[in-house]
C-alpha cells in the first residue's frame, strides 16, 4: 500500500454516508454498520424520520459521520418542508429541532444542522434545496480534508516505530472518510512512525472488533484486538507508546467526551508515562460548553450490556449502568490534533486561539 | 436474608465441585460453569483425564475451586494408580504432574496436588485412597472456613454504606464455597458496610455477567453490571469506595496475579483515591515466586476475544492479544485479606510474618 510518491495519503473508499443523485430526487445512502463485519449493506434514506432512526439506532455513528448525516438529512428536511409553499421555514425548523435530538452527545449533529439553517437564511425558496445540498456536500468534503490534514499533523507528533492503541472506531466509518484517530494511524503506518496497532474491542457495541479491525484490514494494516480491560497490561508490557482516539465533543477547556472507556485509557496512559492523543476536527469543539461537566452524556438501554447480539448473557436478576461516553479532563490530553493545528496540553486559552485562528 | 443472630454467615448452597460417594467408587460432581446462567448442570468426573479437561476447558475456574478440584482429582488419581499393585506411587506421581499442567497461573492447583502427595508419603497402600479423600475433603472444608473468616475480616475494613466494584467471579463458584471477594461482599452487605454492588462484566468469558451476577442474585444482593472499560467513569462519578477482587496467585512480595483487568482497576482506584482490596486464602500465596514477574501468565486462544459464544464477531483479518491474567504490583494493594489476618500494604516482610504466624 506504500504510496509511490511518499505523500501521506491513503487509499480509502469506505463511506459511511453518501448522497446519491440530485437535490430534487436524490437520497442518502447509509451503510448499516450494525451488520459489519459480516455484511456490508446500505439503506436508502429518503425521509427525516429515517435519518433520525439511522442516527438514533446507530446504523451510522461517530461524531463527524453523524454531522455529515445530519447535513444531508437537512437536504431531505428542506425537500419535505416544501419550499414552494408558505411557512416552509417554520416546518424546516421543526425538522431541524427533531434532528438535533436524535442523539445527545455528538456536537457535530447540532453544528451541521445549524450550519445549513444559517446558509439558508435569506435564501430564495426556489434555491433552498440546491443550496442545502451544496452546503452538505461541502461539509462532507471539508471533513475528509480535515481528516487527511489531521492524519499528517498527528503522525508528525509520534516518534519512530512505536506501537499505538486505539479505542472504538474513529475511522472512515465514523467520519466523512479517512478517519480522525485512524487517519493518524493510516498516516503513521505509512511514514513508519507506527509499527504495531492494537485496538480495544470496545464493549458493548464492539466497534473496535467489528469496525476498526474491518477498516484496518481493508487498508492492509495488521491489528491485534484486546479486551478493553487488557489495556493496562498492554501498557505495562511496553507494547504501546501512544493512545490515539477520536472525540464526540470537546469542551471549550479541552475536556473530551468520547466512547466509554476513553477516560480509563487516559488515566492509564498518564500512569505509564505514555502519550494520549485526541484527534478531532474543530467542528467537534463545543465553545458553548465551558467544561466536560456541561456535556450531556447519553445513557443507553441496559440491554446493550446485558445482551450479546439479541441473546441475554447476564444473569436474569442483574441490572446495568450504561453511560456510552465518558469525559477525559483536558490535563490528561497530551495532544489535541485538529485540522487547524496541534494543541499540546489543551486549555481554554489554547482552544480560544484555535477559534480565532491565532 | 438478614440473619436473626446477626452473625456474619450467609446462606450459600452453591458448590462448584463436590465429592459424591465413597473413595472406592465415588465421583467428582463438577458444575459446568460455561453454561451458566442459562443452565445449571453438572458432570460426573471419574478419571484424571476428565479432571484435567474440567480445569483446562474452564468448566471449573477460580484458583481455590481449581485447588479443590485438583485435590479430589488426586483421589481419582490414587484410584487409577492401583495402590494394590507395585509402583503405584510412580503412577500417582505421573498423574500429579499431569494435573499440575492443566492451567499454569492458579497456584492452588500445585498446592493441593502437593499436599495430597505429602499426606500419602509413607502411608500404607491399603490406606492411601481413604486418606487421600480425607485430605481432599479437609482442603475443601478449610477453604470454605477460610472464606467465611475472610468475609468477616474484609468487611471490617470497610466504612459505612459504601459502593463496591468487583471483577470476574471470586464467589462460591470460584472457591470451595462462599467466595473470597464475594465472601467479603456477602458479609459487608449483611453488616451494611456495603450498600451498592457493581460488577465488571469481565470479557472475554463474562464471568461477571454470567457468574457473579447469578450468585449475587441467588443471595438477593442487587448488582449492576458495567462494561469493563466503564470502571474509571464509575469511580469518577463517585459510585464506589472500594474495589474488591480475588487472586489466582500472590507472589512472596505481595504482587497479585488475577483475571485480566485487575491491574487496570488497581491503577484506577489509586488514581481516584479509592481502596483496593485483594481477598485470597494463604493457599494462594506462592512463596517460591519472589515477585509478580515470576508468576507464569497464561495466554489463551485468540478466538476467546475474536468470537462471542461460537460466532466470530471480529473482522476476519484481525488478530488478538489474550493474556488471561495480569499482575498488580503490591504497592497498589491497600488490603490483602487472608484467613490469618489482613495485611495493609503487603510486602515480603509482611507476607513472611503471615507464614510463620507472627
Amino acid at each position: 500500500m506504500q504510496n509511490q510518491n511518499n505523500s501521506l495519503t491513503f487509499p480509502d473508499d469506505i463511506r459511511a454516508v453518501e448522497w446519491i443523485g440530485s437535490a430534487a430526487d436524490g437520497y442518502l445512502k447509509v451503510m448499516d454498520q450494525r451488520d459489519l463485519p459480516d455484511h456490508e449493506h446500505y439503506i436508502e434514506v429518503r425521509s427525516v424520520d429515517e435519518v433520525i432512526m439511522s442516527i438514533r439506532d446507530m446504523l451510522v455513528r461517530g461524531a463527524p459521520a453523524i454531522g455529515c448525516t445530519a447535513a444531508y438529512g437537512m437536504v431531505i428536511a428542506v425537500r419535505q418542508s416544501r419550499p414552494d409553499q408558505q411557512d416552509w421555514q417554520s416546518r424546516l425548523q421543526d425538522f431541524a429541532d427533531a434532528l438535533k435530538l436524535a442523539r445527545p452527545t455528538a456536537v457535530n449533529l447540532r453544528w451541521a444542522v445549524d450550519r445549513i439553517i444559517a446558509a439558508l437564511d435569506g435564501a430564495a425558496a426556489s434555491q433552498a434545496l440546491t443550496l442545502a445540498l451544496d452546503v452538505a456536500l461541502r461539509i462532507h468534503a471539508d471533513d475528509i480534508s480535515a481528516n487527511l490534514r489531521m492524519g499528517e499533523l498527528g503522525a508528525q507528533c509520534l516518534g519512530q516505530s512505536i506501537g499505538v492503541l486505539t479505542h472504538c472506531n474513529a475511522g472512515s466509518l465514523a467520519t466523512g472518510g479517512h478517519g480522525t484517530a485512524l487517519g493518524v494511524i493510516r498516516a503513521g503506518w505509512l511514514n513508519q512512525s507506527i509499527d504495531r496497532v492494537f485496538a480495544n474491542e470496545t464493549r458493548p457495541w464492539l466497534q473496535g472488533a467489528r469496525l476498526t479491525a474491518w477498516e484496518l484490514g481493508k487498508s492492509q494494516i495488521p491489528v491485534k484486538l484486546i479486551v478493553d480491560s487488557a489495556a493496562a497490561a498492554l501498557m505495562q508490557a511496553g507494547h504501546v507508546g501512544c493512545v490515539i482516539v477520536g472525540a464526540d465533543r470537546v469542551a471549550a477547556n479541552g475536556d473530551v467526551a468520547n466512547k466509554i472507556g476513553t477516560y480509563s485509557l487516559a488515566v492509564l496512559a498518564r500512569n505509564h508515562g505514555l502519550k494520549f492523543m485526541v484527534v478531532a476536527p474543530t467542528s467537534t469543539i463545543d465553545y458553548e460548553a465551558p467544561g466536560g461537566a456541561d456535556i450531556p452524556i447519553e445513557n443507553r438501554a441496559s440491554d446493550e450490556v446485558l445482551n450479546m447480539g439479541h441473546k441475554r448473557v447476564a444473569a436474569a436478576t442483574a441490572g446495568a449502568w450504561n453511560p456510552v461516553f465518558d469525559v477525559t479532563p483536558a490535563h490528561l490530553v497530551d495532544w489535541l490534533v485538529t485540522e487547524r493545528g496541534v494543541i499540546s496540553k489543551p486549555d481554554t486559552e489554547a482552544l480560544d486561539g484555535l477559534r480565532s485562528g491565532a
